[in-house]
Order: C-alpha cells, then sequence, then structure tokens
C-alpha cells in the first residue's frame, strides 16, 4: 500500500534543513511529489539530499489554477505503488493552498496519509500572540475594498471579544493599508498581534491592545509576509 | 535582553529527540522552564542533552489550578535577565494551554518571544484531513451532556456548510461517545475526518462522508489522543 506524506517546506529563504531527522529518513526513497512551484519545489529538495538525483525526480504541479478534472492523473502514481509527497511553496501543505483536493481525493482511494512536522506561519504566530488558544478562527484573506475589510473588521472584532481569537493574512504589499485600517477601525481595548517574517532574521512579533499600538512607532510591513491576529 | 522561547514537546512517548537541530542550538543555554507538569517536562528535557544538568534545572508550573497574581514571579527570571522556555503537557505551548496568559504578560514587559517549530495535533489532523484550510476554526471542547453535544454539533455543521472546517476535541475516554453522537446527529453528505493517535505507530486518519462512516466499521478511540474536523 502506498503512502501519500504531506511534506512542510520552510517559511522563508532558509538554507538549514527544516524537517526533523527522523521524518526526513521516511521520504528519502521517494521519486514523485505534488508541488505548487518547481522552482522553488527543487530548490527546497535539492537541500534534502534523497536518494534519487534531483533531475530523475517527477515533479507534478498542483496550484490555483489546476482544474479538478486533473486530479486523478496527479494521484495515479500512488495508484500504481509509489510512495508520493505534497509540497506546498511555504509552510504546511494542505492548509490554505490547493493540496487539500488532492488529500480528499486520496481519502477516497483508501490511501495512507502521513503528515510530517513542520512550520505553519499561522500557528507559530498564535503561539507567540499571548492570544487565548482555546477557540481560534483562521479568516484567510479579507475583502480589498476599504469599507469591505472595515466591515469585515468589525465583524472579526465582535468574535474575538466573544472569545473566539481571529487570524488572518494579507497579500504583503498592502499590509500596511490592513494595519492602518485595523488600528483606525477597533476598540482602544481590543488586542493586536502582528507576526512578521516568521522564523526570518527579520522576525518580529508584536502584540498589544489597539490603544497601544496607537503610541508606537509602525513597523514598516511592505512585502514582509505578515500573520494578523485579533483577540 | 532576553528572550521566551516557546518550546514544542512531543506529541506522544516517543524517544526521537523532537526538536530541528538548528532550534536544539538555541536552546541549550536555557536554566529556566515554565512547564504544565515537572515530571513529564523532565523526561523531555533529559532527551534534549542540555548544557545545564537536568538536576540544577530551575522549573516553574504554570497550569490550569495557576493563580494569574502567580504569573510576575514566574516571569521574574527573564526581567533578572535569564533567557526561559515555555512548554506545554503535548505539542506547541501557548495554544490550548495556560501558557498564553504568561506570553501575553511578557509583551507588556517587552520582552522578545520566539516560537520554535514543533507538532501540533490540530494543525497535523488539518493538513491531513482533505478538509478546505482556506477558513477553519477551533472549538476546544464540546458541551460534555449528550443533548448540548447535538445542538453544538448541528451548529458546527452549519459552519462546515458555509466553508469554515470546524475543529474540535474530547477527553479522550468520551472520544467513542462522540464520535457516535456526531454520526447520528449530522446529515449524510457532511465530511468528518477523525486522527488518533497523530505521530504515534498507531495513527489512524479516516476522513469520509457521514454517508460513508456509517458503511465502515468503527474505530475504537477510547484513550487514544483524538482530534475530529467536520467540513
Amino acid at each position: 500500500m502506498s503512502t501519500l506524506y504531506l511534506l512542510p517546506t520552510p517559511l522563508g529563504d532558509d538554507e538549514k534543513v527544516w524537517l526533523l531527522p527522523h521524518d526526513l529518513e521516511k521520504i528519502r526513497h521517494i521519486q514523485y511529489f505534488v508541488v505548487e512551484a518547481e522552482k522553488t519545489a527543487r530548490r527546497h529538495l535539492k537541500l534534502l539530499n534523497l536518494d534519487t538525483p534531483l533531475q530523475q525526480l517527477h515533479l507534478s504541479r498542483l496550484d490555483e489554477h489546476s482544474k479538478l478534472d486533473s486530479l486523478p492523473e496527479i494521484l495515479s502514481p500512488l495508484l500504481q505503488g509509489h510512495d508520493m509527497a505534497l509540497m506546498s511553496e511555504a509552510g504546511c501543505p494542505a492548509v490554505a493552498d490547493p493540496g487539500a483536493t488532492l488529500v480528499a481525493l486520496a481519502h477516497r482511494h483508501n490511501i495512507d496519509i502521513v503528515p510530517l512536522v513542520g512550520a505553519s506561519s499561522l500557528l507559530l504566530a498564535l503561539m507567540a500572540s499571548g492570544a487565548n488558544g482555546q477557540r481560534f478562527a483562521f479568516q484567510g484573506y479579507l475583502p480589498a475594498d476599504s469599507d469591505g475589510r472595515k466591515t469585515s473588521l468589525r465583524q472579526l472584532e465582535k468574535k474575538a471579544l466573544a472569545g473566539e481569537s481571529q487570524i488572518f493574512i494579507e497579500t504583503p504589499y498592502r499590509n500596511d493599508v490592513m494595519l492602518a485600517d485595523i488600528l483606525s477601525t477597533l476598540h482602544r481595548e481590543t488586542h493586536l498581534c502582528v507576526a512578521s517574517d516568521l522564523l526570518q532574521q527579520t522576525q518580529s512579533i508584536i502584540s498589544a491592545t489597539i490603544g497601544d499600538w496607537h503610541a508606537k512607532p509602525l513597523p514598516n510591513l511592505k512585502k514582509r509576509p505578515t500573520v494578523f491576529i485579533i483577540y
């Protein structure tokens, strides 16, 4: 019986091996990979020093432009008895990326799914925020227009005040606008954590009430992958 | 400036080192630890082979019985210039455990918070479920009485059908009752993932529609740490 491994990738451009040694041993033999972008996947795989030379690995692409009817072909090596590994562009696969559709199909074929330990920016941000993690929600991206974003922020604040910490992300070039909208929209007593460049040299994690945020110099978030948490 | 490291622990009784090699190097020098239970913490720390002999490490307890007014004393080594590490009983600290209160206090003292990569049963289950991870919520424990649990399950099913995958846990001795209530309460088309003993030899991850669950032999979940996901 073949296995679909869920293989995390590094959050940034780190040159260090990002897998636990015993997990790396589990996947050294794999020749079939499902990836979001071939170029970054090959750069990551190069560091792992697998049993098979890099040029002989089989990489299938699964990204936001992939069509659902391409999934059976992507999955077919598993049905032919080959182990496979699913990788996302950064962090843990099948969370906030198209990989979940492949995992769902694998379950329908009763294929063993084995998730490996890796970095998740959402989870690292939640750990480091000081927010109550007993209940939390990840909301993905909020609306891109200012009115929609502010309406959404007010709804999330209500949920946060009811005890469910609210996690969301923004495309990096709009991070500064998001931060400005949060600070102008939410109440002074609400807490905001802004976690940027997680696991990078430039990592910064700031968590404070909106009132305290108003008294601080604001960080420059431009182009820095950032997780926002309201609690 | 001292640093509060957030130090994950293994999910089970594994004897393997569960930290990335470069993260282990960051914490070898630490002498002050905040732990949920001293006995398991010492067992975990023994495996790490730190610079300081095990018996000379300073362990402070922070658990569900701790009082908020004990937090400043627990935090005090950080203010005196010592690095500290916060550990939970299993998995990632400060998510669904009392550690978040200490992290929040550390932020108020402008102490650097550094989360380290580790295993989270919630995240591993979500990755392996096939559920849409673009939006999800962790609900902690549902009500323990059958009526309350079923009402709660129906509410979570509505949220799941609206696109927000719903993650929750149960105390292990009630897992089988929870599974029976889920199968008798939710619609046949709704999806359920049951992920048990994650990262252990006995790991099992089953994900299917409620209708398909009815056609399967049910797993024995008694005393097995389990994550439930409705989507």
